[in-house]
């Protein structure tokens, strides 16, 4: 993609999923919690990073939320694209759903405690969040210094997809989009479900498509808007039949927060 | 330090400045070409990341250049807190002073070209700036994007110390003390001489004394300031002994740029 024409090089907005973190790999509903990316992971971003360099597409700022393995894809990327001085923003709106209580367990321990059916609700419902985590547990974010400025009640204790995209959408509306609307070609490194806020409200997917639609890790997804954020390209730079099997992947390996 | 009233818990202000680069290696004028850490650096990094911890310090947010060599060891340090989440500003005026023409030779190329005291006279004066990179040089900071959205006319082609002072103070009055004063606790990532204008101001250094103050690096300095600026406490958390040595080496290794 060097001819400067063709509208990979036009992108102005490029997400891109954090890889395997150690409780993807561990099988564990990660949430909120703050774990590191695998070496697999790692090795996903930078497979990131060298897709968007073949790809020769540039930026002006980067977003990312406040979850190391986020951050540490967007280290890798912004290393591979030899940009490490491009203005970074980190916000807490672009975190993964919190799961709540469910934080922690493993897909057994899930299941024997709460039953199959249950647990298979709250993955794939749209809308019904899982058992929130008490006020005084110490996972609650409102004891985490990281949230400290943020006013507890915007804190969440638990998450349906349906409140993480209502959570994101603000920062979409009041970040994101005025830096686009002034010219500007952005990074965003998040995860599977903040992801999927953006996605669904770009691409006008239904609530129940977006619980179905899966982001693979590892894998830029390049939109082309115009200044009304309407969709004139999108595409993932590793090609859409590789993307596919990657998100089916994702899909078959269970959780996807 | 874990008692909770040393004055070092409450320093709210740690200067670290970067390890070993590619060139520091090669000894030659690096200021603002953009050459990564290597590994003995990236070790530096990892050993000031380790003290800041070991000291029980906190921040609230982190300030660096907008070259690799102070980034990465920002990101290093902030991983060996586990602080990745840390709101992190990037400053162009927080560079390393800027060598001009001498940018790229090695310590034997630039005597030969200027001559021995020439060269001792830019690298030790306060005031003499080396000679200018031509504007139309590639390396010239207007060619590179980073730098686009400075006017210009601000952008050096060469920098004595005096120089450089003059462009770092101005991010310290304008960011650095207003964070300072709303009572944010700051870690800044970057170069001997940016570090250098800092310490000078704080420490109302003369200027011919400056120029004799190296500043060791990997060896985080942290400052307790009051509301005003005034410095109640000023530490190297390696202690001063070690500080003092690995000044030293620094200033036999030759130059500080």
């Amino acid at each position: 993609m060097s001819d400067g024409v063709s509208p990979v090089n036009l992108a102005n907005l490029v997400l891109v999923r954090h890889g395997q973190s150690q409780w993807n790999l561990e099988n564990r509903f990660t949430g909120w919690i703050d774990v590191p990316l695998t070496e697999q992971g790692v090795a996903e971003a930078h497979s990131a990073g060298q897709q968007i360099r073949e790809a020769g597409i540039e930026f002006d700022a980067a977003w990312t939320s406040l979850l190391k393995r986020a951050i540490h894809t967007l280290w890798i990327v912004l290393d591979e694209i030899d940009a490490p001085w491009l203005p970074v923003h980190r916000d807490w709106r672009l975190n993964e759903r919190h799961y709540g209580g469910l934080q922690g367990l493993n897909k057994a321990e899930t299941a024997a405690k709460h039953g199959d059916d249950q647990v298979h609700i709250w993955r794939r419902s749209y809308d019904i969040p899982p058992p929130p985590l008490d006020g005084d547990h110490p996972d609650h974010p409102r004891f985490d210094r990281r949230y400290a400025q943020i006013p507890p009640a915007d804190l969440p204790a638990a998450e349906s997809l349906k409140l993480t995209l209502e959570r994101v959408m603000p920062c979409w509306q009041s970040q994101i989009v005025p830096a686009l609307q002034s010219g500007q070609r952005l990074l965003v490194a998040a995860h599977g479900n903040s992801i999927r806020a953006i996605v669904k409200h770009l691409d006008s997917v239904s609530d129940d498509e977006i619980t179905q639609l899966n982001i693979p890790t590892g894998m830029p997804l390049a939109y082309t808007l115009d200044s009304e954020m309407n969709v004139i390209d999108r595409r993932y730079l590793a090609g859409e039949e590789a993307a596919a099997e990657a998100a089916a992947a994702v899909a078959a390996q269970g959780r996807s927060a």
